[in-house]
């Protein structure tokens, strides 16, 4: 595509030779010839113009520039834009590899791709452009939308619903049973876990992340949320839409998390637990109480996030003078 | 089975029409008609009444019902026998797939049921009443005793041994080589992992944990414990009798774990820490010192969990009375 | 092999019968007739001396035995030079398991071993020596170093570049998609992660631990490097040489950490922070800022180590003494 048809595609303004040919997008370290590329700030338009790169996404108030410009108001979403533009999901056309094992009872949609060693059990729903790769097992009487894409290695128990445009990376487990038991005299006996997992339109799920299906109700996972790698979610959490949860977070059973929500990496949520929407949980944060809409926390256990500092400085002020501290107080 | 007939599985007392029939089972959310439910307190109990279902089980001190009642002493527990009456396994009969790749040296018990794209290598023992699924790996010469269940996905390293009723969910990885170096002049050796991973009877292992065989010993995950999700447990690892795990515990190299250990999600333990019997560590705490039996703890690092709350007010009360603090001891 | 052969071996001195033949090696506890084991103090040499151990690798300094000795520097180094001359790996030859899938488009080496139900697709390169096991995924355009052990069930994304000698425990999943997204008005872009992979020489990851590709830039994992079970490396991230990991450990997006860094299990490092070399970082520390060559860390957030003990010493005093601080301080 030219520049300045680029330009027309993200509604911003193409400044220097905008018939150039744009082939491919790259960062500012390792761009090509024919690249598009982007820069936030005068640091980057900087390495932008020592690069190869052709033309340069960039704010409206940023200088001139010895490059092609394309201004806009937000150069990085429009660099999304440009992608997605250029890597429209290809249709590669039916196809099931002959290696792979579906039962004769589950239904395949048009369009689906079935890589090596798949295996499909029986009353599997498989929808329009999906694609399981290499190595994927999809037990009994799951459900699976349309142009959901499960990468390799990964695991659905039975009766899973995955909606529309799910993505799971390699290694997710979803519908394991959930860990629920209970003691009777020095006995253990295992609670029956007979719900399931439902992960509604666009939510993403990374790599070997766990979502263990419900006890007696389901566990929920709502629409466009993003989970990252290695997280655990127990049996019966309900998670709201649009939440960002960061990599090795865990929430423990029957904890609801509202909408909007963002945690850091490596946090975790007690059980039972109700946390709003729009909260901000920072990284390693031990949540062990119900959060309310808009809170902002942090630390062990998690408190609004400003109260967690100040605690950490009056402790280390206390530390440092700790000699006229003890000489008043003992 | 009618009501009455239930009752006397629970040894609890029918009331109401003991004559109906029950199909299944499910919680006050779900129930359907000719479903029993439980409810352990009021509240559950008007829910109950509101839902389809056609028997409750409850307490021997519980208010009348409209709702035909089985009392018992612990409707949770009696929920989990009736549950297990209604699901005996069923006999799948002896079953290998023909995608699986089953070694001639194996040597499989009675109905054993291996799922497609199983792999069972050389000298491989698969005891009576086995179940491995869809994409498991077994290498040379482990033993597998009877009624196990591995799911989907699932890698076991040579020599692993695992005794009767281990459930393993997908994904886990027992007896990958222990995280062990020896640093010398700059360079990294690696330590030999000569040991293997022992399970006993009733363990079970969540989807995504890793176990790791031992060094110079071997691991060991004694008879009746259950770990949860993503959970690390590391080379020479001694883990008593009916522990509960929660998710993303970690337990660092040759730290033992008593009998009847508790710990909640993301707790970690030290290496070559000795924890006692009945001990509870709570949620993500970090264990770097011996454990006493009935130790309860919390904390970064943990402490007796009452002491670990103290200082918390401490330092709260500190920070809220930081000026007057400050004022006398500055 | 002769106890004085292995003598010369391990530039040791022998005592006792330095005829005599051993066969194998192993520890203290589990010693065999035979077996060579080794004891680095008095406790662990008398430990041998009551095992069936034919010979025992010790200190110089050592005090005599009844037991033939090796007299060495370091006894675990020379152990573990001995196990390597034990354990040359055997050259298996070429083999491809019938069941693997190969795309034809794929380029093997000398000796290359592949297992069951192995995938491997258009354009990977696998050089000399290398094993890939059972239900392994090596996605489009990889290129596997020689001398690299891949184990069961492990995934390659597109792209992803092993140097030599790398071993990738099970259920490890390099290159999977980096944790990116821009939100713009209430909705959630992907952002592209078109970077990849590289893994050094020489690095081993332990099981089901998970490396994102890059998304501008490429993650890079450095030479000599270990990582432990469970951790989790994002996109962008570049990680030095001879680093040690320990299990469940995180790092987030852009962060560069130094060579010869050690890192304590469950520790998280924020995003775009830089670790300088030889740094160690204790267990469960969160790292929030960066870190300068040679530091010493501990805590939440990660402090010098001293400091943060100091710290919890004079939270503990201040709690023990607390009716007085408030009488003074109130």
């Amino acid at each position: 595509m030219k520049i300045r048809e680029l330009a027309l595609l993200v509604e911003g303004t193409a400044e220097g030779d905008s018939d150039a040919d744009i082939y491919g997008l790259s960062g500012v370290e390792t761009a090509k010839p024919g690249d598009l590329t982007f820069a936030v700030d005068e640091n980057r338009l900087m390495k932008a113009e020592k690069s190869a790169a052709s033309c340069v996404l960039t704010n409206k108030s940023m200088r001139k520039s010895s490059k092609a410009l394309i201004r806009v108001t937000d150069p990085k979403l429009s660099f999304v834009v440009v992608f997605n533009a250029f890597n429209a999901p290809e249709d590669k056309g039916f196809f099931i590899h002959p290696t792979a094992v579906v039962s004769q009872t589950a239904k395949l949609g048009k369009n689906v791709w079935i890589g090596a060693h798949v295996t499909i059990e029986e009353g599997v729903i498989v929808e329009d452009h999906v694609i399981i790769e290499s190595g994927s097992v999809i037990n009994k009487n799951c459900t699976i939308g349309p142009f959901c894409h499960i990468y390799s290695n990964v695991t659905l128990y039975k009766n899973v619903k995955l909606h529309k445009r799910v993505i799971l990376h390699s290694g997710v487990i979803v519908g394991a049973d959930g860990f629920g038991y209970i003691k009777n005299k020095g006995k253990i006996y295992k609670f029956p876990q007979l719900g399931t997992v439902i992960i509604e339109d666009d939510v993403e799920i990374g790599a070997n992340t766990t979502i263990d299906r419900g006890s007696l109700s389901n566990t929920v996972i709502g629409a466009g949320t993003k989970i990252d790698n290695l997280c655990q979610i127990a049996h019966n959490v309900k998670i709201g839409k649009n939440v960002l949860m960061a990599a090795q977070c865990g929430i423990s059973g029957s904890t609801s998390v509202g909408d909007n929500v963002m945690m850091g990496g490596q946090a975790g949520l007690a059980d039972n637990v109700t946390v709003g929407n729009n909260v901000i949980i920072a990284g390693k944060s031990a949540v062990i109480g119900d959060l309310k809409d808009g809170a902002v926390v942090w630390g062990f256990p998690a408190r609004p996030i400003s109260q967690t500092k100040r605690q950490m400085a009056v402790l280390a002020w206390i530390t440092k003078n700790f000699k006229s501290v003890k000489k008043y107080c003992e």
